[in-house]
């Protein structure tokens, strides 16, 4: 198993990067990102090519990265534009390795494949960042194991009734309707539950809230691990404009074959000026994610020899085919880019 | 060098299984041991068959086991008896693989080995638990090393003045007379020390001690590694029943190459109902296994490369006959199990 | 790659061998340092023959070292010479694997190369610390690198402007003059500032200061791993014999290939009876050394696949020599070492 690397990845949020730089693991390789000349963010490869201390140990000066062990000093396309010591000659050598950026929905993206292949691919859409009904909390956790066994925690929302007690109720698995369909590359699996109990987190958006109202979670999952749910509650068949909705993005990088980084953002429709409802959105969502689902998929990984769940040849039951399909997807798309990789 | 699989091995003393399920490491399985129903202590493979979640961070209902993931429901054979989701189907592949368990001795014991060896493997016979004249007190500890250099330690207790100054006297280890047998794979070790001054230890059981007595200290081992040792201290030229006595079982587990769990029980035929003397014993004896013979156990294996005590071509002295006899006893053992397997 | 065997290595600073024995490690081997007989340091393979214990554990008497597990005892030559079990009888197994020693400028060092080279090779010639103009403050610390990484850093003085703010003054490296030098198999970078700001360290060495002076920092490496630096300022053209100057001795023992014992001592010719500048350049010269120096090195360390620099084409500064010509030196050093090894 290995990473898909013709793909760009979430390195920071926009507000996370202010005045220092930040070290990053990306596919087991060491970024550092800052913002260099106007405020624009860059990557290089995280090594001074002098004795390869790590330059986001440095500091920042005018949208240059100056080395903390000997002061050689680069711009954000990683050359090295001062020399501090004797005649200050620069020697072609000193060229750091740089990486394409963008700065989109509030994020920081690196290009992390092929550099030939940097304008053929576009940047996600993530439409739902834009859309201005919604007001956003953000945050962001480690998990000790393979992107893929977070996919797929996150494509199976049936373990809430069961991990995540106070977000579902009680005989709700049940009782929800569960389809999945495949578009393309895009997988969307969608659960139904009519007249069910409306949850303590609805209830914060759903002032005078009826006793049960019908519930549908609404998830699409991309390539290579970027997944959107959309939650409401109303009362009527489907979903409606004006029923309070809860967004989640799910941005999932791989930093090595055990370890991922999860950037998520919560977006609401309701309820958008109360400070105290973002303040529990945001440590509620936190919270879930860091202390019920983190370690579940990490005692998971415990059982596993390996990061292939379909080697392991697991029961399958219905609510696995989102969860199924994605891991084709991936495995398809590592297959297609070893082949372009070995055409280029 | 690896484990006696056709073997029982103790997972839990009795009062310590409770109305939680425990996760257990046994020769390098996980395993999931609760009470099943009727009260019944029930192991199975500590994996759900669905996503791998251990079943022992679920929850024990009416003596089933509900997984803590997805909430299916599996019965002490490891037979799933509820699907919560949907149409609420099982499939034959939601079986999860069952450990024979008995409970003997205060014990939980779980068979290991090949199933179809289980009825010719009886249960070890330690009827010192048995004994109605003793009172128990009981702990366990984990060490962190194989738990042959374990047996090492405890079959040789010329140690125990160098590592255990309150348990001896100084000069004893020259006044010590060494025997040692074997019958059939029993191997015996037998101290005796005539006119030895009686030990704190054993002033708490006998009130009114002379300053000296002659001491016997005679410990018994079983493969793959149980050891039961009988103390006494008294008057005449061999120990006599009413003279008081110490027993400790040493019940070793491998947990994995370099990890042992340690349960151990002191009994006392005398100051029976002391809980003073029982609060005291179970504090010493916990005491003593924990920072004198566990940092030391694992100081020596720092000084070695393999758990293999004879390859590294250690100085033997007479006192180690009984160590040297257990070892090649297991070594016999392991080729004739893996010749039976073979032929299986 | 691998250690030069056929060297003295520094085993502790004398006045930290006391009356209690010092477990070492040096080149991967466990070592066991005491004083013996009259006091003088010997040193043992770290493990008794009989099970393995290390004689570190045990207890000095007599200058003998007694095993804490079985009581065996041994004297400095590593021979077994009493054995308190039974009949006492010792056999010729019990015999410890003994280090040359030798106790010179204030340390104690050991001979960890062939014994029939022993004599062959002379203590290292370190004859500032014999010079009676100066006062000695000692120190050590663990470094979590390969000794070659050390060595690069310490001769590379180039990093104090940047790595150590309070030891030279912005822009220093502009105006510093490097000039490399190798003698036979000894290495020696010069750096002469002209005009320098009087540091606050040299504050300290010089009472009325003017506001500049001509710095010089000359430092010499000899294989493995031990460089002296002497650093003085004054008025004139270059150092003078009353000019205050410091010097620090960096004697660095590979522990094993991916840590290093550092020993350093900085002895200075002026402010010699005041106890503040004793405290002050002690503490000062530790904290540089682990937190700056050796954060920085085990920095570089986690950008490299191994300990090769070479390997890894660094961009090559003209103050690198030094460095670069210290790698050639070991590098050939340990295929002669191979070679006579081979022959032997």
């Amino acid at each position: 198993m290995t990473f898909l690397r013709n793909a760009w990845y979430p390195a920071a949020w926009s507000h996370d990067l202010g005045e220092t730089a930040l070290e990053l693991q990306i596919l087991d390789q060491m970024i550092v990102v800052f913002r260099g000349e106007g405020g624009h963010p860059k990557a290089l490869y995280d090594a001074c090519p002098h004795r390869f201390a790590p330059l986001s140990r440095g500091k920042l000066r005018d949208g240059r990265i100056i080395c903390g062990y000997h002061g050689l000093e680069f711009d954000g396309t990683g050359r090295c534009v001062r020399n501090p010591h004797g005649n200050g000659k620069t020697v072609s050598a000193l060229q750091v390795r740089s990486f394409p950026v963008a700065e989109r929905y509030g994020m920081i993206w690196v290009w992390m494949g092929h550099e030939s292949l940097d304008g053929s691919h576009p940047l996600p859409e993530l439409p739902l960042f834009d859309d201005p009904e919604l007001t956003w909390v953000y945050g962001q956790l480690n998990v000790r194991v393979n992107y893929e066994l977070v996919t797929d925690n996150l494509l199976d929302l049936t373990h809430v009734e069961f991990l995540h007690p106070f977000l579902a109720s009680p005989g709700n698995s049940a009782r929800t309707h569960y389809h999945c369909e495949q578009t393309g590359d895009e997988v969307r699996s969608v659960y139904t539950i009519k007249e069910e109990p409306v949850t303590g987190l609805f209830q914060l958006l759903w002032p005078d809230a009826p006793a049960t109202a019908n519930m549908v979670a609404d998830i699409v999952w991309q390539a290579p691990a970027r997944l959107s749910l959309k939650t409401s509650m109303g009362q009527g068949e489907s979903p409606a404009a004006h029923d309070p909705q809860l967004v989640v993005m799910h941005l999932l990088v791989p930093q090595g074959e055990e370890a991922t980084r999860y950037f998520w953002a919560a977006g609401r429709n309701s309820a958008k000026d109360s400070e105290n409802v973002s303040a529990m959105l945001k440590q509620g969502t936190q919270n879930a994610f860091e202390f019920e689902d983190e370690p579940m998929i990490a005692a998971v990984r415990s059982r596993m020899r390996s990061n292939d769940l379909i080697a392991h040849k697991p029961a399958i039951l219905p609510f696995d085919e989102g969860a199924v399909r994605a891991r084709r997807i991936v495995t398809r798309m590592l297959d297609e880019e070893r082949a372009k990789h070995a055409a280029i």
